[in-house]
């Protein structure tokens, strides 16, 4: 698992604090810090959805460099269009390829949803990050911007984990069965004209392969088949 | 860009939409449309933050067969433990790679804050689709769930736009001036002992290298060793 502590600066609404523990645990991060929240805030906050053990868990601080004291890397976001031309900028899809990230401490510092991180904070990092967004709106919600954060760094364990899917489709042999009934039926409604029936069943054929069916599916096409074919 | 409508249903808290819309705006996402959402909802979404252009443009439809007419790929989206065992999923990893992303017109729908997408729904889908968070917190809150889905889809193209960053890091030749000044130092406060200068030398060329500085470290580095240099 990556060490990489979630670290807000100054935040001051309570619910993009509760949104942020909950995308950190949805993603299995649990190492959040708090630097001086506005004060009513930290209280309020103590109600968050599904991630109180998150919350209970977090430090607040009083300053930045105590928050990152034990941090060999200081990771900074900031709104895409506040970087100025000669900072070298990280992306998401940077940091998740980035070796370092399995060997170091990481902290991902966030700003204030009002002004972002200052300057000063932005010292005290050792790369500055942004999220690609479209330059008419690039300032994300302080709960997005974390969730997405989040989900970048464990986007390809996280894949590579999800259990594969037993087979779903029908096999090829099934699909022959159903379309054994289905020509069944068409012959019995008078749909296949003389000389049409092969190009017919190949048509129709490739259509129900086409269609990706399940097991299920051609289960129960059958079953309908069968009993249309059984009528009169 | 790809044409991708995100559709709402039934969405009971105005902050989720809200934060819906500005995180659909900053992916380049502008169709959103909005299935029976609860009535009082909708008139007090209307203050969302930087996406009001995109929620005047939403349309709010009575069911989610009008908001799916004239789609050819809808993905419904839901809560990794609900997906039963014979049924397929996708992921939006899997989605972004899917070929079909570029020619069909997609709709992501996502179901209310308290149950999700009902089997109902589920039903007009051809594919489900999971965020593949942590077993022990699967649920991602709403607004969160479609900033991680738009992210992912244009993960890669907008990865791609990001201007490549002008070098940052200074020139082989100026570091070595910098080492040249540095080396002058210390020879000055007689910090070079007999015989250790090229080790010296070497090592703290390896160091200055490691430290990936920019033109302007450098410089200000040079400035200060020979202001040093010059004393008494």
């Amino acid at each position: 698992m990556i060490d990489c502590r979630i670290i807000l600066v100054h935040p001051r609404d309570p619910n993009n604090i509760g949104a942020v523990a909950r995308a950190m645990k949805n993603f299995g991060f649990t190492d959040l810090v708090v630097v001086a929240p506005h004060p009513p805030v930290w209280a309020e906050v103590t109600a968050a959805v599904r991630a109180e053990d998150l919350l209970a868990r977090a430090r607040v601080v009083p300053t930045l460099s105590a928050a990152i004291e034990d941090r060999t890397l200081v990771i900074g976001t900031l709104d895409r269009t506040r970087v100025e031309e000669k900072q070298a900028l990280f992306t998401p899809f940077d940091l998740s390829h980035d070796p370092r990230l399995a060997t170091e401490r990481v902290a991902l510092v966030f700003g204030s949803e009002k002004h972002g991180l200052v300057n000063e904070d932005l010292s005290h990092c050792h790369r500055l990050m942004s999220i690609p967004t479209r330059p008419g709106c690039p300032s994300m919600n302080l709960g997005q911007a974390v969730a997405v954060c989040c989900y970048e760094l464990v986007r390809e364990s996280a894949q590579r984990e999800i259990a594969p899917c037993p087979p779903t489709l029908a096999t090829a042999g099934a699909v022959e069965r159903a379309l054994t009934l289905a020509l069944e039926t068409l012959r019995k409604i008078d749909f296949i004209l003389p000389g049409n029936e092969p190009d017919l069943t190949r048509r129709l054929r490739a259509t129900f392969m086409k269609f990706g069916m399940s097991h299920y599916d051609v289960e129960m096409l059958c079953g309908i088949l069968s009993r249309i074919n059984r009528l009169r």
